[in-house]
């Protein structure tokens, strides 16, 4: 239990207990504990908590907060985390758009923005819309960039965990040679950490929405990208590089060569993303829902008449569903995970797109699948990258002890 | 260490240690182990292991075997296993020919015989024959069936573990219904596992082959069936049916619903599987070559007449190099794994087909990918099926001590 006479007293003690109780309080996720929730939560003994939550509150970390009145027996004393204390920000940046959120040590979120980025994106025009981004992001939130305690970014493509750096992203020209999360930290003076964006979205679902012990998440937006959970942790693979459906050839004939892409696009997610949605309802589809889809990158509305019953809408549903099942069930074959949820900004798309995507998906698979919607829309990878930057914040925190 | 009185005294150490010698002695796979290199492997005290190897020569496990003359010090005493002591079966059975290995308990194959299944195969008649071949097999290395210590069955489809069932085996009308298991168990009277045949496959790879933390197994004989191993533990999905990529449709018309498939062979076996090899090669070689393909189940010929530069010969090398580079990038891109090894029949077709794999591989993938051929060439199923056997005697020789 210890390494020898320096790491032993009252002194280092009662910090690894202060530390243990502020882990419980922190995965009260803003909510209050009682001293016997956080004897349950620790294991260390009543009078051992409640030393921890008084160093906690002399440095300010926690704070006492009331008590329960119990029909027998003494009031329960309750105590919680001062997530005010600090802020953190979740970065979603990709070749169409940027979202910011940030959010207290609690994962609150305070504020957040969307911004479009513009047409040809490079990396130095997504940094500089980055940094304005997130300034005001961090006034909405009454701080400024500099106060933040922990950033981090999600990001298509493949990530290197070792150097913090994008080894390979297509979609984005310039983006994995730059020194981006060098200067992101320069600027900041904080830890800035860097995941794949479906990674995040995956960590973003076992946080706040459907978890599972193996679990093939899909994202499903301009692009295609998948995360999958085996034996309750995130596979990444050998290079960092698993989960490419996106990439992924249906359609060249068999016997010829498949092209290099041009766009940045995988042949997959350039059949069935958002893009390729909205391009077969402006070409399908009649006036005046045509004109609404017409340079917009809301898919909502065709979806919507899909829903209606308007017949030209159903059969891009139809022709996309189609699609969508036959990449799927691809990766099904190959995976067989416990369940598929399906996230990002086609999944809310509704019951017209994902019924259709069931019924077909069943005929080609061996053994039934259970495929879910996340509740989490579009914003999972942002909100995944918050989680990210909290649990980069734990050294600040046991610092102040 | 002990679960109470009644589990302790010398004769439990006795037996204790005796286990442990008896595993490490069996690790040596046959060959002869020195006291010292007893207490290596087990931890032992060199008094306590000479005891054990004591105790296992007076059960007839183990026998003395000579010594190693030092330059310096006494001679080295030498132990071995009596592998002679009892024998194990490995099977693979498939629509098309069943594999049968008899070996002794330190697995060296003493018997093996190929037999091909009557065409259109049922669960009865492949029954009805393994138990001849079996017979036969077992007389070669002069033994009855009921002689044999342990069996296991490698079986196309999905095994449900914990019932020791086939679940789904297209490949095999009325297979999966068959109490195959339970009647050979009965009949033989020692235990019969059953384990899906690319996954047994795997199991040779890591025994006798190439070996690998994160490691893709392709099976391609006349089907395709994929074994994974991730984190050094095989992976095999939530349903027992992860890897088929044999069963993925590159071919149906994206807008098309795919058809299910009428010859039990998954879309993606059916184009690249030995059958379709053969086919082309009848379609497309002239005489002899086109005869020699005709009406056998050898696709030798065929390789060999590629590497000597015959044209036609050349032409399915590359329509099927060029089909299965497509169907094992998808898995790639999925999967991404740390090297590839490729086993079963058409494994030995040699540098001629995988350098052309190679070549257009290369061109589909965003990370490079080290691909392999396994030494162990279509044996390889019921070799894994003799490991399984092995680990299934463990409790027969400790019944010994």
């Amino acid at each position: 239990m210890t390494s020898g006479p320096a790491a032993t007293g009252p002194h280092v003690l009662r910090r690894i207990n202060a530390t243990a109780v502020l882990n419980a309080l922190r995965a009260a996720d803003g909510h209050t504990a009682t001293v016997s929730d956080l004897v349950v939560a620790t294991g260390l003994s009543r009078p051992a908590v409640t030393r921890a939550l008084t160093t906690l509150a002399e440095s300010g970390i926690a704070e006492f907060a009331g008590t329960t009145e119990h029909q027998i027996g003494r009031p329960a004393q309750r105590a919680r985390f001062r997530a005010e204390l600090g802020h953190v920000a979740g970065i979603d940046i990709g070749p169409h758009k940027l979202h910011v959120m940030t959010a207290d040590l609690a994962g609150t979120v305070l504020a957040e923005r969307r911004a479009t980025t513009p047409p040809e994106p490079t990396g130095p025009r997504l940094v500089a819309l980055l940094r304005a981004t997130l300034a005001d992001v961090a006034a909405e939130a009454g701080i400024t960039p500099t106060d933040l305690w922990s950033v981090a970014v999600g990001t298509p493509g493949i990530v290197d965990h070792d150097r913090g750096e994008v080894v390979l992203a297509p979609s984005i020209p310039g983006w994995s040679s730059l020194p981006m999360i060098a200067e992101l930290r320069d600027w900041l003076g904080c830890p800035v950490g860097i995941e794949n964006d479906v990674n995040l979205a995956v960590v973003a679902e076992r946080w706040r929405g459907e978890a599972g012990d193996n679990l093939l998440f899909v994202q499903w937006g301009e692009r295609i990208g998948t995360g999958m959970v085996i034996d309750d942790k995130p596979y990444r693979g050998a290079s960092s590089a698993a989960g490419e459906l996106g990439f992924i050839d249906l359609v060249t004939d068999l016997d010829d060569e498949p092209k290099p892409p041009t766009d940045g696009l995988g042949a997959f997610e350039r059949l069935v993303g958002a893009g390729e949605i909205l391009r077969l309802g402006v070409q399908r589809c009649e006036r005046p829902l045509r004109d609404r889809l017409t340079g917009t990158d809301d898919i909502g509305p065709l979806f919507d008449a899909a829903a209606a019953g308007d017949p030209a809408a159903l059969s891009v549903v139809d022709t996309i569903a189609t699609r969508f099942a036959r990449g799927l069930a691809v990766q099904l074959l190959i995976m067989d995970p416990q369940c598929v949820v399906v996230g990002g900004g086609v999944s809310r798309a509704g019951d017209v797109l994902f019924d259709a995507v069931r019924r077909r998906l069943g005929r080609q698979l061996l053994v039934p699948i259970d495929l879910r919607v996340s509740a989490l829309g579009a914003g999972n990878v942002a909100l995944g990258a918050v989680r990210m930057a909290l649990d980069q914040v734990e050294e600040r925190l046991t610092a102040l002890l």
